[in-house]
């Protein structure tokens, strides 16, 4: 079939729309219409060409949600009809990390994914020369249909707006994932949120539903409070405006008759390493977890003294929250839907295809939360 | 009183054996009659000038064990003749973060600690013409006696050897801690850990303790093999013979359909900043946990990619095992005499007070693995 997509033809340069062509579902495979996809920092990482393991031509995108329409042999799980969110980290439930109980990290089909393949080692995508499109991150949701494997689609309720859960398929489910998946926080946790972008308000939004006391949110840039506070943000800290961003969150959390500082729970939303840094020591000595869950620039590392790490910080990481797709994904949903889990607020702009590009240039003017794409 | 201690007058020079003049304790603490003391690698790390937190003269010494001769006003907990081991880490049960329920890392005294006094800010002991000598890590064992704060000492059972005992204050319960208090290791995981000295030994011994399947020794001395295949080590790597130990590591840990590798623990008992990378970089993605055991030189960082934590891999570290004094120490005497926990072929030499530098000559040697001075 042909279907109409924006195509990242080599990096640093705009996506281009055009018609593709796209062969149906092979076994275990199944074809989804796309009815709505966010743009989020990591396809921009890769459209920009900061990512090294950036393939092109390919088709970006990973934070969908759609419709099945056709399924290929051995599908048993998904009909057409059914409403999907693509995942990026699929959930087989049959490999040795699925069956370990203790990640999300799916690797039944890591290695063809990461080079942009379907788990055969082909695409389905096409020029209509019939030169080869690459798959992005097992989604490519800038296509207004895709082929993925069974496995890494999470079907969902039919009542759910498209333009709103497609967020869940990154943004949210990563940052609430974050606290409640990666972090395990409790009732009455102090915390700090470096970065009050799309990930940093959903960090927020999960310590208020974990019940945190005190949230601190960072950021550099005043203009982020306001939105903040809204999701749950309790104290704000600009790290321009203070001598030491550490020092400072120490001191707003000191307690006990010790008067010992620190959050017990610091996220790092940034992908900045230093930051990463400050987000793990102004965690508390004895039991601060800081999880890092921002993509650093090709390279970076992180660093820090031991002595952060013998006094009892701990420091850990998360991928898309730490949620399990298949499973966790659909109560993400729920969530939204009963109103625990906000996200209209967050989507601040609607485009149509044509018009991605504009999501990516409102990203970098700091002007979107999130720009979806409607088809 | 007057009492006969090895005095580290200055950094990088040999201990002085000599009366010193030691004051009764004050209230809420204790005066012990040290029985055995072993000497540990952070004596050296203070004494040779390294520790930039050094202070002198002072009574090095922290693995002790003795008896109480006599208590000062309010102290409840013990009584003379009781059997005790001193703890660098007290367990006041009073503080912010002993009632946290969450660390080891009492807060009550550190202040003091950490420059060398008592709680009330002032040294117990003196050189004979008056000038103040400091306390070290709030223990002091080179001296036959000491005064602690009752906080301070673990009361334990008193047919348990002295000799023995005594490296419970540390070693033991570092590396046996490690396993079970910090990192936790559930029967059947495969671990490695790096570094065959004192507290090497001991994590091994704890994970052959908490039923790991694969215990693999990294070290670069080939010697250090028979002894830690007695404690349970399983496999081992000399990364002098092998091209890259984390792929070594990787390639013997293969598991599961899709092969991944690593091990489920990690420990790092070298103190040496690049090992600490290879111990994270070599644990299973997914679930992998590092425990940093050593002290690093002065300065020196830990780093990495972040992508290490983010693809799900946790870095912490202990200090003295996780391991509540008072509360755990008495345990472990228990488990040493029941058998659970091997201290006799670790003790390697004894020695007197007077001999006690040959014990740091051996050390640099590594003839020993620990070396006890006995009063």
């Amino acid at each position: 079939m042909r279907t109409r997509a924006a195509v990242a033809l080599e990096a640093g340069k705009p996506l281009e729309i055009m018609d593709v062509n796209l062969d149906g579902p092979k076994a275990g495979e199944v074809l989804v219409e796309i009815k709505a996809t966010g743009i989020c920092h990591t396809d921009e990482f890769t459209r920009s060409g900061a990512d090294p393991e950036g393939i092109f031509p390919a088709i970006l995108g990973h934070e969908g949600a759609g419709v099945v329409v056709e399924i290929g042999e051995g599908v048993t799980t998904l009909k057409p009809g059914d409403h999907v969110i693509p995942l990026y980290t699929p959930e087989c439930r049959e490999c040795y990390s699925c069956l370990s109980g203790k990640t999300n990290l799916c690797t039944a089909i890591r290695n063809t994914q990461g080079k942009g393949l379907m788990p055969d080692g082909t695409t389905r995508f096409s020029m209509l020369d019939g030169t080869p499109i690459h798959h992005y991150m097992g989604c490519s949701t800038f296509s207004n249909h895709t082929v993925l494997p069974e496995i890494a689609l999470a079907k969902v309720r039919d009542d759910a707006p498209f333009d709103k859960i497609c967020y869940i398929g990154c943004g949210v489910t990563t940052g609430i994932g974050a606290v409640i998946n990666t972090a395990g926080v409790e009732i009455g946790s102090t915390a700090a949120v470096f970065g009050l972008g799309g990930i940093g308000l959903n960090v927020i939004q999960g310590l208020r539903m974990a019940g945190a006391d005190m949230i601190i949110g960072v950021d550099l840039n005043d203009a982020k409070e306001d939105m903040a506070r809204k999701f749950g943000m309790t104290h704000f800290v600009n790290p321009s405006k203070v001598e030491n961003t550490v020092q400072e969150i120490v001191k707003l959390t000191q307690r006990g008759i010790d008067h010992i500082g620190g959050v017990d729970y610091s996220f790092d939303a940034t992908g900045n390493v230093q930051v990463m840094r400050d987000a793990l020591e102004c965690s508390h000595r004895g039991w601060g977890v800081s999880v890092i869950i921002g993509v650093a620039p090709a390279g970076a590392e992180i660093s820090t003294r031991p002595f952060q790490l013998v006094t009892g910080r701990v420091w850990k990481g998360t991928a898309f929250g730490g949620a399990k797709g298949r499973t966790d994904v659909p109560k993400f949903v729920d969530w939204y839907m009963d109103g625990k889990v906000e996200i209209d607020p967050m989507i601040t702009h609607k485009l149509t295809l044509d018009q991605i590009n504009e999501g990516f240039d409102l990203m970098h003017e700091g002007k979107s939360i999130r720009a979806v794409v409607e088809f």
